[in-house]
């Protein structure tokens, strides 16, 4: 099936077709470049690429090259010593401008030339030719594929790049070069030259898109802070002298090339890139500034055009009376939680938290005030700083509240630094797991604290109405039976076994998620029981039961089910009546938790 | 509890208490401010405010009205009227810069006081009192208050703005400003003297965040694309000859007035506001800047750090197979479901949908390519328009592809274009039904299509499997009942009043959600039981089932179950063996259900 993006794309290239604009001349290697090559890229922040063109079409990089040696600077140096030689106002004036302070001759900022070869010349190695070797590598990180250059270009550029030779040797008067300026001109001049296609570039852009995490290879190739300065940066500095229609039009930090090339970020969603080497008369591809402000316009890919991100942060929120855990109470203590499970609460969070969606978490927990909460951050992708600490701030003000949160966090997202400490909050792999910590504290609270194993086995739903008469039969149809930790107990698509109490140890129910990997269900505890689901499917077993622990269970096998229906009528009726409560007990417990989450 | 957010809040302020600056002296009212006078706000996008100080103190707005002001010009006159008067660019020229172009006389910027002189001309209305009104009223809808003048600043600085007065006559000398300039110039000054409060600010700056509409009142005061040009212009020009420096060290749309107040923005998620009256060189508030660069880079609340949004679009995806619709199927269909129902696939939805969302979406479905697609927008709230149309365009691919998408969308979200025409989607109210339709359409597509009504009856799981004897019992016992649209059958905490069957029309089940709304829960078709479910609650039914057209059930009541319980225990035998693989398919159908969608 084609997808309506790539038609999408498809069909304003095909409506942005001008031919305005000239191709670069002054470079003579650039004045070949064919005018009407085009391509453009879009690359998603989880890697996938649509093309339209020839996104394999390379050329040299040019500009395009400025924002990413930046970003190497900044990592190299930090942001004293970079901000100390390179501002980042915008100039209001072309690329070629030398724009630098009068006074200290610090360049306006890294996207003019002058401040691009300060910043060339910023990057850590002992002469240009090392730092240079770390830029190659740098821009690969970025592409997601080992670069090179192309040395045709490089000759010519080197021979008759006059100006960017004059702007070193003022740098150089100022002090705010080191060393020979020829050997960061050479190194700029080759850095221009490297060789990308319209592919490498959108991928590029996806990265500083993505937090700085290149997409297809999950490297961190950049800090989140150094992201923000170069993308602030492009934002107001990237389109030479028209920054400010760009940012009001397009809306997307940016850079152009003199080769024809524009990258686009749009931060937490894409990387688009387009070649079209006519330029206008700021110097950038005509062709691309009018794809970037239609796909801008069409798309609403502006900046300050963003979802409401705190809306998504809790993804659900319910009273844990909503959500028994499968662990069968007696009587007595479902009473207790019956009267108290209602004041405690269940947050199921999702997605990026970020500042807007924690102020979220917190001001639904602080007004809830929950005897207890659960926090759930099993579908939370990426914890900002200011997440982990406020929830923090939240776990205090919690327990000084006489509360306390368990945690639902298998992968470890959160990363509480007090993990490990008596300040650490109680951790669960699972849901269920957490329902019954709380449980059990809700008991300890309110009650005489959690009956003790024998008693929920004994007590079990299957057995407990039973008449004295019916629980002997059962009592005495019932066999103890034991696996070792790790030990496939039922297999998912075996026939029905019968039902199986658990005694001592625990068992985990599993199933196979879509993408064929393991998915677990529940842990299941003394006093629970399984198997019996298998009566609902035709008899077969459609999850996969391991012991975790060594495990003890009563089995009431499918053979004693089957002797007690055909010998023992008036058992097997209560039995039957047992297994009917309990069957409704149970789509009416997994239908109630279905209300709430979905 | 006391809020974590707060107590952050307060310990930043206490942090951040510096006394650099000085109060502005060149408008004598303003002079009198006290020093030290403080306050912070901060608005989520849902209108709650946090605020440090005392909030309440009201100063006049100044500066602070400039990106209101311009926002009005471009709602009256449009885009390109404005554009013609105003440009965008940063000046990097201080606040009181005339920053004209040589030869238009066209202001750099609206944010200057020219620019500002000339939006103010810009607002529709006969004169500068007309249009002052008109200001006033705008302004209030921001607040989500009316506003009022401070008319002891009017008067002290209409009298004492020597350089405005310039300003405007050279505007007029340009013809920028038509009429007489002293009649901008008044209400310009006006403008500056309209009395606010620091909670005023952040809701107005929240109102910018949400895309234009009061977080408190709901109302759009201002349309997205206009929302977006008046936030680039603060972006890049908001902070006189610093913007620069700003949006990398602090990453916010800001403005600042010279009374000492600031605000900024953070789209999508929230507006501050800080007001502390001592000014630095620059004309902002000293205290002010340095809170706002802490809050930036403490709570990550750069606009180039946000969330990735498109990871939380596809909240959910699964094979229709693992969510069969509560219609229970005759053996024979549902063979032909279980072979097709895997190429079937349900996609939820959730948040906002942005380009990276919907492109998130449209992967998925083109990856999958299902046979029939379930989109549930149930948890959606905003579409962009280019969601809409790539949505559309994902229609057009399907059905060329011989598949079609079934739609839940009880509140109409998605706005389709083509609803009503025959090219529409296939609507529905609930997930069940929109899998039920998809269901019979996979039987019309394999099978002999669903199979009719009586036989869902007659083949009702509790009934097939009977033997010939219990069967002729149990219809016996059944008795038809039937109630009008809108009737309650069952009610909830009523006692277990029997096994109901739908013969035709069909019920809905409800229970109260959280804040006391009723939640819909399922549409029940023909075929479809209700009722039993009580027998695992204690006898207590736990959801209100109403007729939502004319009904007609089968009824086999509680007094007739007892009654065969206590006097054919075989038949008793047979029922309750039935009841109890009922509840566990039921058990097992809404845990797979769970599975997939928590």
């Amino acid at each position: 099936m084609r997808s309506p993006v790539q038609e999408y794309l498809e069909s304003i290239v095909e409506q942005c077709g001008g031919t305005d604009g000239e191709v670069a001349s002054y470079i003579p290697e650039l004045a070949d470049a064919d005018p009407d090559g085009f391509a453009l890229a879009l690359a998603t922040i989880d890697g996938h690429v649509y093309t339209v063109g020839d996104a394999d079409l390379r050329y040299s990089i040019q500009s395009i090259s400025k924002p990413f040696t930046y970003a190497l600077a900044l990592a190299d140096q930090g942001f004293e010593a970079v901000d100390a030689k390179i501002d980042v106002e915008p100039s209001g004036d072309a690329f070629n401008e030398i724009s630098l302070a009068s006074d200290s001759g610090r360049p306006r900022n890294p996207m003019i030339n002058a401040g691009a070869i300060t910043a060339a010349s910023l990057v850590a190695g002992d002469d240009g030719q090392h730092r240079f070797q770390r830029v190659l590598e740098w821009y690969g990180a970025f592409a997601g594929r080992e670069l090179d250059v192309d040395d045709a270009i490089y000759d010519s550029e080197i021979t008759t790049t006059h100006r960017n030779r004059a702007i070193a040797h003022m740098l150089r008067e100022f002090e705010v070069l080191q060393g020979h300026p020829e050997d960061a001109l050479a190194q700029y001049v080759r850095q221009c030259a490297i060789s990308v296609d319209t592919r490498d570039l959108a991928l590029m852009a996806a990265t500083l898109a993505n937090g700085g995490v290149q997409p297809v290879t999950g490297a961190r190739v950049l800090e989140t802070t150094s992201v923000e300065r170069v993308l602030s940066v492009m934002a107001t500095c990237g389109m030479y002298d028209s920054a400010g229609d760009w940012i009001s039009a397009v809306g997307m930090p940016a850079k152009s090339g003199v080769s024809g090339g524009i990258i686009a970020v749009l931060p937490g969603q894409v990387g688009l890139a387009v070649y079209s080497p006519r330029l206008d008369k700021h110097g950038n591809s005509a062709r691309g500034v009018q794809l970037c402000e239609r796909m801008s316009r069409d798309m609403e890919m502006h900046l300050m055009h963003v979802g409401r991100s705190s809306n998504t942060a809790v993804r659900n929120r319910f009273p844990l009376s909503q959500v028994a855990s499968r662990r069968r109470r007696p009587e007595a203590d479902q009473a207790v939680l019956d009267e108290h499970a209602d004041h405690s609460t269940v947050y199921e969070l999702h997605g990026d938290l970020l500042f807007a969606g924690v102020e979220h978490v917190v001001r639904a927990v602080v007004d809830d005030s929950p005897e207890l909460a659960i926090v759930d951050v099993r579908r939370v992708d990426d914890v900002a700083d200011v997440a982990r600490v406020t929830l923090r701030g939240l776990r205090a003000m919690l327990r000084e509240a006489g509360s306390e949160a368990a945690i639902v966090d298998p992968e470890g997202v959160l990363r509480d630094p007090d993990a490990g400490s008596d300040q650490a909050s109680p951790m669960f792999d699972d849901l269920d797991s957490a329902v019954r910590w709380c449980e059990d504290e809700l008991l300890r609270r309110h009650g005489d604290g959690p009956t003790d194993e024998q008693t929920l086995v004994d007590d079990h739903p299957l057995l407990r109405d039973l008449s004295p008469e019916a629980r002997s039969v059962l009592d005495a149809e019932m066999e103890q039976v034991t696996f070792t930790a790790d030990e496939v107990v039922l297999d998912k698509g075996c026939d029905f076994a019968g039902v199986h109490v658990i005694v001592s140890g625990s068992a985990a129910a599993t199933v196979e998620g879509p993408d064929g990997t393991r998915v677990h269900l529940v842990t299941m505890h003394p006093g629970t029981s399984f198997g019996e689901l298998a009566l609902g499917t035709e008899g077969i077993q459609e999850t996969c039961i391991r012991a975790v622990t060594d495990l003890t269970l009563l089995r009431l096998s499918a053979e004693s089910i089957e002797r007690i229906t055909d010998e023992q009528p008036r058992v097997a009726l209560e039995m039957w009546r047992a297994m009917a409560r309990d069957g409704y007990r149970e789509a009416d417990r997994t239908l109630r938790s279905g209300i709430v989450s979905t």
